[in-house]
């Protein structure tokens, strides 16, 4: 490591989940950072992230993954990392107004991904899939034919208004990334809802397809630090639950 | 009316939601305020809560109730109002690691609170309980024995760190009284497994008796501005999910 100050991402190893809301904002930010579990131990690993969410340290402790280390700082909910992060590295309207309406889109796409996740775990997420298999077949319709064109209509909207370049303010932030992602999530998720989505959102999916042209996303996308979609992580791609 | 400068909240009428978070706030730091859509037609009512969400006000409009309207501003998603209103009446923390400890802490409490709901609504919020009530069950049970426990013994931790008088910095915010709210909400709606857990929670409950017992929150509990609760709201008692 160079001695410039650099950040310390706690996230479970081995999935994107929430942590890549985070990572794609490190990323084209070219901010320095280590993603501590996925260093070796004793310094990096679970463990390391473990004795973090532990520690009460001052009563500050997180709740979950992910939290952000910056300092003396020590900053969880993903939506809350953004917000620090964003005005940091001119990822975030310049204004209140605008970044309060950033914070407001990331919250919404906040409670997507949440229900995304809860199509394959309706009932607990301590059980298996397989132990709420039925349940999230009803979940799931309920989802696609319901809650996710709810939700991308309206994105579409914000994203409709003006120039249609960006989701909020008139250069990219967190938000455009965090879209990107869960476009992403979703897609893998649920490419024969998308696929049937897709004539309604074309502005999003335009947003979507920039992002993931910009140069530093792209070489992030192609290097060893994008870990892949699978069936263990936020996103899951169960065929049945597609329908 | 005065004449000094109000706010406009709008929140479903009949219930207290996740609008009582935002009406707690306003409560205590007496601000003046108009609950819109508790207010008669034309100019109050859902009706006129209904075209601020249909209209795309530049793209701003919010995804869901509640929102508020402050001057020029139209500010949604809940901990995201908090977040806006608590520096501004002297409930949040002074410094930017307080503001950041409290929005965590907030978006914390909106995932118990989302959870709290789902307990009743786990495959989809567009159909009735009596139309789920078989995954509510085990939904609930989840809750009852594992999330529940997690989160308030969390919540716990958070606030016997240091003087244990309030969640964040030395004195009130908006946190505090959204711990209230949820406290309230789940005495309603699972009183056994709360009776069950209050050894654990002892400063938890103290704290919700203080706020309870502060002169414009106890004011505003007996009047008619409170709605109750009930079965129609996000908290609800149903005894066969209080196991």
């Amino acid at each position: 490591m160079t001695d410039q100050p650099h950040y310390e991402l706690y996230y479970w190893p081995s999935i994107q989940g929430r942590g890549e809301f985070v990572r794609l904002v490190l990323e084209e930010a070219e901010a320095p950072y280590l993603d501590v579990a996925r260093l070796p131990e004793p310094s990096g690993g679970v463990k390391a992230m473990m004795k973090l969410l532990r520690d009460d340290g001052g009563g500050l402790a997180p709740f979950a993954p992910p939290f952000l280390r910056s300092g003396s700082l020590v900053i969880s909910q993903t939506a809350n990392i953004l917000a620090y992060l964003g005005p940091r590295h001119n990822l975030a309207p310049a204004g209140e107004a605008g970044r309060l309406h950033a914070q407001q889109l990331q919250l919404t796409i906040a409670d997507l991904v949440s229900e995304a996740h809860d199509t394959h775990h309706p009932i607990a997420s301590g059980l298996y899939y397989e132990d709420q298999r039925a349940e999230a077949k009803r979940r799931a319709a309920s989802f696609v034919h319901e809650r996710l064109p709810k939700f991308l209509t309206y994105f579409e909207r914000a994203l409709s208004h003006g120039k249609a370049e960006h989701l909020v303010g008139s250069s990219l932030s967190y938000v455009d990334l965090s879209m990107f992602q869960t476009l992403s999530g979703l897609h893998y998720a649920f490419p024969r809802a998308m696929a049937h989505l897709a004539p309604a959102i074309p502005q999003l999916l335009a947003l979507s397809d920039r992002i993931a042209g910009r140069s530093r996303i792209k070489a992030y996308l192609a290097s060893e630090r994008r870990l892949p979609f699978s069936e263990m992580d936020l996103f899951r791609h169960y065929p049945e639950l597609d329908q």
